[in-house]
């Protein structure tokens, strides 16, 4: 086997060689740390790894062998309906540009991160795109290492490091949703808010104080609950709210989901929305259309998100920057059968 | 370039110079023709697929490149919530034996199938899992010629060939919701069915069917309205049934998006559920844990439905057979909140 093929260089800075020289170790070491096998100790793998980053060294792209295009779409969990939206806009774009869209998810677990990044060096990915889901930092840094370009889609947190992300415009959505309930009467609007450790979350919160605030209210913290996105969340949050002394006339989900288990437990109790209490989700997904009433919402363009994505990381691969590290494609309140003017007290 | 590399020859049958003496072509028109290329006349190339078919030629297995494993998972449409129930069972057994899953949709336009077999040819995918999508005779049989294994999930129609097949006890499914309704005192049963040409809405039918004449009843074939498994159709078509002279007192639609749409149709005319209407679904869709009221549904294992189909699929990739061409997974009734007694006319 030629050297050339264990000992890949970096283009035009530091070799491999000088790395292992450095660092006190063989060659054949520092290729199998840059290669992300396992046979070396934690000790030896942290000391080479420290070494690559001080040095900037990329594995050099001509190593990889010349086959069909193809990139990563990673999700945390396959788990909710969205997912189904953002392959079908990733998919639509690479399927015409010939690149094929791997999906997986890793479940939040470091082990499953670790087997995709195996997966994924084998087969010699073009490009990742990474879904609502924290990457540990070494495999961040390990994508960094082997050259591989990443797009974040509606960062968890901030993702740091020079990633592009691409997200929605969170705060105006929860900014809209909030407006519309004022303008319709209310004056009394409870929220089910999302994880405070993502972005999301804190940023759809955000905008509803903020129009609270231009309203002349502030935010009353009884009024507001906690939720994970999931409908269960908002089947207990809405429960919770109903049992307050004097309930809230109306009602902002920060998801779709949490939307339904809301609705879900006013129907247990026997009371009628929009007639009871008006209900506003967020996110637009296909099936809110069909939900008993249908939903008004704030559209998150989880396609378009994905699209762009796709068009990022491919350009990324060619070498181009983006022309912004941080993207936000516009929301949209979307009024159905959900909302209503407060019923005046009997 | 050895003629090795253009001219694959098959495992100690027919060669491809025999076939191109028999067409009366060159080599290279052959190979063109094997490997799927544009630059053949239709006439020349339905001449020599003709004779690769009669001798039953498949490419060298070894003509593909050593590297990571790649599986593709076709839809024809990424437009439904259960597309991502499929993927999930795909990717988690997937994931674990090291395979990719590429996941494309075709939306049944043959350009959109031409373009994926010439990306699946590239990245040398080493099978294929199609989902409920009918592909076109020629690409099943480049597929043969290619030696990629393929698997129907759901079929929509008899595949032909010797495809191994996998889906759901429809017809077992059918009767149960059927039999659930009956078991609770419905005798005017409704059915807002699927489209005819596919399989699966056959199945549902005669297990509708099944259970009526069990019962002592026949089919009232003005119950019975066609739907295509969106939520409109099933709009329409319980808007249909209520304004029958006398309508059912309970309604089986044989998709759950069916299902949410006749609930829709039956609140916008004040009508409640299961008071006024007991309504029985077919998926158990994520999503009708949380419709309003949650819904009585037929259970079809989608997602390990998606994790036979790679077993099987990696199977075949190493040469072994199926047990059997034709799998169904059982099916089960889910009771939720949207079934009752009929109530008693006043």
């Amino acid at each position: 086997m030629a050297a050339d093929e264990t000992a890949p260089v970096s283009r035009g800075r530091v070799t491999i060689t000088e790395i292992a020289r450095q660092a006190g170790v063989s060659v054949p070491t520092v290729s199998r740390v840059v290669n992300g096998r396992s046979d070396v100790s934690p000790e030896t793998r942290a000391r080479v790894e420290d070494l690559l980053r001080l040095h900037g060294y990329r594995k050099r792209p001509s190593s990889v062998p010349a086959r069909a295009a193809l990139l990563d779409l990673v999700f945390n969990d396959l788990d909710s309906p969205w997912a189904v939206e953002i392959i079908r806009g990733v998919e639509e774009i690479a399927h015409a540009a010939g690149v094929g869209t791997v999906v997986s998810a890793i479940h939040g677990r470091s082990g499953d991160a670790r087997e995709w990044m195996r997966n994924l060096r084998a087969r010699a990915s073009d490009g990742v795109i990474l879904v609502t889901s924290a990457l540990e930092p070494t495999l961040h840094e390990q994508l960094r290492i082997l050259g591989v370009p990443l797009v974040v889609v509606d960062p968890t947190g901030s993702p740091g490091f020079d990633t592009p992300t691409i997200g929605a415009a969170n705060w105006a959505g929860g900014l809209a949703a909030t407006e519309h309930l004022l303008s319709l009467g209310h004056r009394r609007i409870g929220l089910i808010a999302g994880p405070p450790r993502l972005l999301c979350s804190r940023a759809r919160f955000d905008g509803y104080r903020a129009a609270l605030e231009a309203a002349g209210l502030g935010v009353d913290e009884s009024l507001v609950v906690p939720g994970d996105f999931h409908p269960e969340s908002g089947f207990t949050g809405c429960t919770a709210l109903l049992d307050l002394p004097e309930p809230p006339t109306a009602l902002f989900a920060a998801s779709d989901q949490m939307a339904l288990g809301a609705i879900e437990a006013l129907r247990r109790r026997g009371l009628r929305v929009p007639e009871d209490m008006s209900v506003v989700g967020f996110d637009d997904l296909p099936e809110v259309r069909w939900s008993a009433p249908p939903l008004t919402t704030v559209r998150q363009p989880l396609a378009d998100m994905g699209k762009l994505a796709v068009r990022t990381v491919l350009s990324l691969a060619r070498g181009e920057q983006p022309d912004s590290p941080r993207v936000e494609l516009g929301t949209e309140l979307v009024v159905r059968s959900s909302t209503a003017p407060p019923t005046p007290v009997q």
